[in-house]
């Protein structure tokens, strides 16, 4: 068994806060984060996926297979957009880096296991430093 | 003559975007820029001021101070905001990193001169890939 | 369960001297790390906690307390002084960057439980070559 | 128990190359990999141990003594060399990061448990959006 | 005026190696990179154009066609391949850090003149430690 | 003409300080940075020079010379080391890096001279928010 990571980068808009609460309780709970008017990262999301080597090429998937399921499951509905309003995953969801880590996850698993290969975890770097790990339930 | 750089950083979100003309106009211009519902970035800043050692303190400016014009004076007012809605430094200004590395030069080169040094440049680095920097005109 | 990793830094002096032994014993154990007169570093430090996500905020822990926590119980306490001398949770240690990491986690498991989640490792970057990491016992 | 991480670097030289396929096949196997006069990369090798600390020393291992055993063992093999042409412990396999990780834990796993410490794992960053860790089996 | 830099990366195999010297004299002039068999690494370019700002659009310029331009003109040139071997612009030429970075300026100075701006500079990055930069003749 | 940079590191110990003042007036003066015992940095150290390809090697000037220069005149008698106490050039003098930059230049300069190429700039990077430069007067 082998694990492989691979980064792929996208910048986004979000804020934390919930419109069933005031603007006092968001900035209370959220701080700067609760800004209405939005703000934004650009992300850093390394996907470790984990397998064995097949003999006949030494990978044990293609690369090329996995950056376009990462692109196409999540950075292409997510990079240059607001994670709030923009992406269907979120909907519904506070966009903080936990749940966006979460929802990664679920996006990417199914994609990722057709291709006979375990998805490990998801690792989102929101700034240089403060990161989320996940590795499923 | 020796030359001091100071990096801070800010999370901000922003659109380029300009409403006198269409969407599409739009988007043909800034591309995924001008997503309507904003996107955003890490912004790393580097102010870089020049001047002679003062020989009492081996120091050519003390960067406390330095770090304090620089929060104040653009940290403070763009950090966890947008740049478009929330900076007064930018009304009506696209908000190209172009832009806002001319503004932030403006906002700090007369409180930078006032401590006695130059400021020599503002370096704006939006994504790993893309940078900007600016000496003054 | 998911993990938040939240860095920061410090830089502090040290050696890796043991007053019961010669100058000659401690330059063939500790090499270069011995001299008498101290060297420093700039360590980061990466302190991963886990626990659930509240579904109200989508945290697991605010990292603003997660924050203070550590600047209070370590940063604090460290940065820009001598780890030999001037750290109380050091005194009676050898300054290896495995001590140091251990009593780290030491510190701030007590501060970190009480606010309902687990200190799951910390990490320890001495330079860029050299790295500890610890899980607890 | 605590982990120690070591980081080397070497430049060397590959492809991904199978010389019983043709180049059609390379080519829609491996991709820009299968360019038959070679490519290369600055890879960063991470080695990491885990032990008890000595008490006498607060150390688990002299990392001089890691440094050295990872340099001849690696480092001097490969660095500034052909990853399918120069190196004995890759000869007969795919120069693949997998293939590359595994065989280096191999050369790597008994030098370093003859200094009663043991091979955690091996993590092999070939390019800043790729990396393969290997554990061991 | 305003500077805008770009990024982009590539991974080339090469040597420095003249044919009509001997082995031995080859070695001791270029040490380990006379290799015969090729190294390789992951080069880092980064691209300094300068020129005026665009009230229009707040530009320099369109950054897409700058990246267009330097994929066009180097990256789909050189990336994963052979600098001595495969690259037009590096025929007859000593596949040096500091040759490379001159043929490079000078293979990008005409397309983005034709944009309107000027070419500044050329900095390019062969590893963590070794660096070159050219601004033109 | 072409630029080449070469990066070296030293870990050392210092402080800001002066014995002629109070320890009010120094902790007043350089805050944190005056602690009596000491605390230390990672320095990162960027060597710029300057001169013409030679056309039968692709070189400026040999790298390995260059480091070898740099680790005689400077890594050497600092890295870990006590800036204020044990490093030759720097007595007498604040140790700030202002300062040291300073020394740095003075003392690769002649050495750099003598390989017929010249001493463009001392970057020193003592944390990664706080860095000098230094051109030469």
């Amino acid at each position: 068994m082998i694990y492989i990571t691979r980064r792929e980068r996208f910048s986004a808009a979000h804020k934390l806060y919930r419109d069933d609460w005031s603007l006092e309780e968001n900035e209370a709970t959220f701080g700067k984060c609760s800004n209405p008017n939005w703000h934004g990262h650009n992300y850093e999301l390394f996907v470790t996926i984990k397998g064995e080597i097949n003999p006949a090429t030494g990978f044990v998937v293609d690369l090329r297979t996995l950056k376009e399921i990462i692109l196409k499951h999540v950075v292409h509905k997510i990079d240059h957009r607001n994670v709030n309003l923009d992406v269907d995953f979120m909907q519904g969801k506070m966009a903080s880096t936990e749940n966006l880590a979460v929802e990664i996850f679920n996006q990417l698993q199914a994609p990722i296991e057709a291709e006979g290969v375990q998805l490990h975890s998801i690792r989102l770097q929101e700034t240089e430093n403060n990161s989320v790990e996940y590795f499923g339930n």
